[in-house]
């Protein structure tokens, strides 16, 4: 028998060094999970196959059938439902923008060495299912409870620590009314797909997408807060190995475009014509509503205000913003930033942490302008 | 007025230098395509979202309300057809594996600097449609015609040239029966998604991807061969820039693994405990039937027959296969190989092309066995 073990296949966590470029092992997590293609922000609701994905461990293989949720910890009667008892309760449908929390890491220097999302890390969805504080309400919350632990059916190591995915929610926020958490069966009106969690998951608006468990099978009450390795290790704001850091909650302000004019398919810069060009795409926030958009065409020396939608009830998912352009011949930087209600507004500088998290250095479109189609300037 | 050209933003192709690693540019392609995550392997079709997608461009705003597709050039009647009249014809459904022509790329040394897939851009579906021939017998065809061109609504630039997506086949293939070419509007019993083409694309079963045409919108009838970018430039098995190298065609025959137990996160190496091992997968081959599959379980030195799932029918999808293992302590290899009834199978060294296409060395899965949770060997 080889003397193995778990350290020898998983390492710690690491940031690149100064020059490493992209690693096999990012671009293998990069090509199982997706980004949303910019050009998508163009639909109101993303459609299937386009919305964000991030899978930590396999896509479990699971069947509706025979799903069981049970509710049970401190609780006055645990709870054992399928998925026809979970569709009696009366049903919630919310439209919420989800971002991984990890989006914009792979642009950090240093780069800390996961999954490596650039900007794209994010979608909208109407979720439907019934609200978590009624499935509490019908347990009853015992005395002495402080939070739900959230165990999904998703199994592996990471950082050395084998693990279902687990993640707790302070009692407040999972029996809240603003934002009110979720148990969802549906995705834009259809079961939940493989990669989203079905049959099951959690959707807590507003929050990063680490907080929406997927393949979700138990909620525990506890007396104690959670310490599970998705709470106390990762998915927190570290300035270095031994800093505790505070947790990752709530989604930071970010607005990104939909790239104007067509692109080049290596580099992904965009080629328009002179003139008058819309520039249009979303902004979220997970504090408070977005309150302002503003774009730069010119390297962000100056900012622009832009046209945001009036608010359309949904305020857990992204508001459209537009603008116009007039294009010259030459290379363009085109930039966007948002703020929200609370205050809160996109950096122009990096906001570096350990992890990774919440990078929401605003976006940056190179756009060429040409005169001609036959490329002459 | 800035002395600004495409070719400021658009560079020829090239390979990576022999230490270069992942640069941001492929980053970004890897972000916005993605691949099948192994696991999906599972399903016989692949749902919505898990099938690999490739956009040379951007996902075009299509609407099918007023799609139009012409069929024209060579023909005796030009024909324009919306939605409405290309669903009243006849309907077929076919079951087909499609994958991209540079599936492997990234594996390869040197690598050529493009879209970079590992083993991934895969995936089966049932797509539903007009027969190819059908229509270009209702439009007859004119004498002297020897391809069909297609012509999709995805517009941008690529090595300097400016166009829309165009591909040709050869009229015998356009119009044949085996395999029989579609213009396809549904996928798995839906209206196709936008990444997939909505609302209209050509089906070629058993060629790579780059023949499947997205968004068609008009179909040419010509007297002399494309030479159309991705027809003489992209799409070719070249040695060399100045090779004019053959036409990349059909699918060369792969098998893949469902990857056993659970993974690490990070290095996506698999765990699985001492004993019996199910291992399965798919197999394809655009030339042939499937006739065997096998596996190793220690690094390639011996290989084993696997069992194949009878035949069904779906001449032009993937074929299931499975094996046992024994598993012991330890790190294995495992690696998987089909061959086809005409022969053809997967080579155990590198097929080496400028353009990285079709690189169907055989896969290989790092497995973990360990005899404790607790992780001590």
């Amino acid at each position: 028998m080889e003397d193995v073990r778990i350290g020898d296949i998983s390492a710690p966590g690491r940031l690149a060094e100064p020059e490493e470029a992209i690693s096999l092992e990012e671009l293998a997590l990069a090509a199982r999970n997706h980004g949303l293609p910019l050009e998508a922000l163009r639909y109101d609701l993303t459609p299937a196959g386009l919305h964000y994905v991030l899978v930590h461990y396999d896509i479990p293989a699971t069947d509706a059938d025979t799903w069981q949720l049970t509710v049970r910890g401190l609780v006055e009667t645990p709870l054992t439902l399928d998925m026809p008892t979970l569709r009696s309760y009366p049903a919630r449908t919310q439209r919420v923008t989800m971002e991984c929390a990890g989006n914009g890491r792979a642009r950090l220097a240093p780069r800390p060495v996961s999954q490596p999302w650039l900007v794209e890390a994010v979608g909208t969805a109407e979720w439907t299912g019934v609200p978590l504080r009624t499935l509490l309400a019908e347990a009853g919350v015992a005395a002495g409870a402080v939070e739900a632990v959230f165990t999904g059916a998703d199994h592996g190591v990471e950082r050395g620590v084998e693990q279902d995915y687990q993640r707790s929610l302070p009692l407040p926020v999972a029996t809240g009314e603003a934002p009110e958490v979720l148990v969802a069966y549906e995705m834009n009106g259809r079961p939940l797909p493989p990669q989203h969690g079905h049959p099951l998951r959690l959707v807590v608006p507003g929050w990063y997408g680490m907080a929406h468990v997927k393949w979700l099978r138990d909620i525990a009450l506890t007396d104690t807060p959670f310490t599970g390795f998705q709470q106390e290790v990762a998915y927190r704001y570290r300035q270095s190995s031994d800093d505790p850091g505070e947790p990752v909650t709530r989604i930071a302000p970010r607005a990104l475009m939909i790239p104007p004019g067509f692109p080049d398919f290596m580099s992904r810069t965009r080629v328009v014509r002179p003139g008058r060009v819309r520039l249009e795409g979303r902004a979220w926030s997970g504090h408070a509503l977005v309150t302002g958009v503003e774009v730069s065409t010119d390297d962000g020396r100056t900012w622009n205000k832009t046209e945001l939608a009036p608010p359309d009830g949904h305020d857990w998912a992204w508001r459209h913003w537009r603008a116009s352009w007039t294009a010259t011949p030459g290379l363009h930087e085109l930039s966007v930033r948002a703020h929200d209600a609370e205050g809160h507004a996109q950096p122009l500088d990096q906001p570096w942490n350990r992890g990774g998290f919440a990078n929401n250095l605003v976006q940056r479109v190179s756009v060429l302008c040409l005169a001609e189609p036959d490329g002459s300037g």
